[in-house]
């Protein structure tokens, strides 16, 4: 019989995930805070369980996709915390974007009952969790890797270890994130310079595409800026929590890098500004600011 | 018959261009600085002429493609320049990464002597030029555009009138710069954050490349800071240069952006390391000698 498989928050990425696991004949024991989401999925297959703990005592395998590291360190450490029920044999993994020195922190917890963990973080977004197509990267031990390697690939598509401790997946994703943030400044200021110097924007934004300065976020979210529809996607908000951990992983590590941390300087005064919930995109709004100019088709 | 071409600056770009304009049939009159560049194509058809002014004389419309903004001054305003000679019904097109605001004030120039100006930069590197698959970006009269079209389709592909002043052109590849400028030190940060962190380089460049962090300078120049082998491509003066074009037209239009202004701090850094002859990817030097590490794979 193939062993059951835990799932910590069904959100917009563990739902989909948990679905995709049991379709792929997969027992699920799952937990959320606000009970509801678990008990919809329970209709499809899922069995609910009370805590992370009770998780952990039916399942030997845990995933989690969280909103941030505090949440993770709930589900391991707080009341009714994987910590109180895991042991040896069993393993941990975490697929939220969060903080790596938390992620080692807790690795070193579990480790102290006998139990593994993994930092798995994942890029893709809602529609690659539903389809299966994420991109998975991992950190931490090959072989451990390797027993959830099956189960990654019911969840994804480019599965990667990125690095043989836990924090290597987390670094990995925020390292990603680096670029994600910066590709939306950079693009705002650059169809910002445009609509000051009195350019037509979507002859702008063709002739951005089409050479050096195309770019996955200029793909996607250009049209966000034009129309000024900054529905998100992915919220500014999260933006500036991944910008955060990134910091947070700069000062664990002993150094500093001046562009990611002038964008997140930007970030939180577009919060400031009252735009947290609006796509990340959202971040032209400040150099329109600046420039006293709409970016605007 | 068809009309004659001048063309002035016979570099990189300059000597393809005029080699793809003499296969469509032109007859082209060429200039250079140092002769010997024009002797070279005479053998190809090329007529060889002693001064811009010549050339002026002999070609309707006369196409420059040069180093800097200042040597485009030159061969306009400077002894034996077009001035001299231009009038009525001639256009001069500038093919050159200039400034706006040095476009704006020769396009005036000229038209006390009833020339037009066209500014016509253009993105795709020497490779684009020779192939003729140049991605052309136009500020000027739309009159003045159409009658130049035919030759733009020699050169290029994706032809752009992005506005219908003088300028438009180079503000467009100027927006293009602010984006390429801002990916490679995107890049380079995000590679020595990995670096730092321990991944394993290709594996990153790999996950990075899947997803929204990707892009066109990560394509072309990954294997250039991995490799450490940084021989241009374009040099990092060059970029500098544009950035202070960019520099020049926000202060033109009264505004200033955050990011870019950053980014041509850490170019300047970069050539006073000694690195100015290098491929601008070597942007990455300045992150690596922050964080004390080498993002190599």
């Amino acid at each position: 019989m193939t062993e059951a498989v835990g799932y910590l928050g069904l959100g917009l990425m563990g739902t989909p995930m948990t679905r995709n696991l049991l379709a792929a004949g997969y027992p699920v024991v799952v937990y959320n805070r606000t009970r509801a989401k678990a008990e919809a999925l329970a209709a499809e297959g899922a069995q609910v369980a009370d805590s992370p703990a009770e998780v952990a005592r039916r399942a030997p395998v845990i995933l989690a996709c969280l909103a941030d590291a505090a949440a993770v360190e709930a589900v391991v450490s707080g009341p009714g915390g994987l910590l109180e029920t895991v042991g040896a044999g069993q393993v941990f993994v975490d697929m939220t974007t969060s903080s790596p020195p938390v992620s080692i922190r807790l690795a070193r917890a579990l480790a102290e009952k006998g139990a593994e963990m993994l930092d798995a973080p994942v890029s893709g977004a809602d529609v690659g969790a539903i389809e299966g197509t994420l991109s998975i990267m991992v950190g931490g031990k090959r072989p451990v890797f390797e027993r959830v390697l099956p189960i990654f690939r019911v969840l994804g598509r480019r599965i990667t270890l990125m690095g043989d401790r836990v924090g290597a997946g987390g670094y990995a994703k925020l390292a990603n994130q680096i670029m994600v943030a910066t590709h939306l400044a950079s693009m705002g200021e650059a169809l910002v310079f445009g609509a000051k110097a009195g350019l037509d924007l979507t002859q702008l934004e063709e002739a951005l595409s089409g050479g050096a300065a195309n770019s996955e976020i200029l793909r996607l979210k250009a049209s966000k800026v034009l129309s000024g529809e900054f529905t998100p996607g992915a919220r500014s908000t999260v933006q500036v929590k991944d910008l955060d951990y990134i910091a947070d992983s700069m000062e664990a590590l002993g150094f500093s890098l001046p562009v990611v941390q002038l964008v997140g300087t930007l970030y939180r005064e577009l919060i400031d500004m009252g735009h947290g919930d609006e796509d990340h995109s959202a971040i032209v709004r400040v150099f329109e600011k600046l420039a006293g100019v709409e970016a605007r088709a």
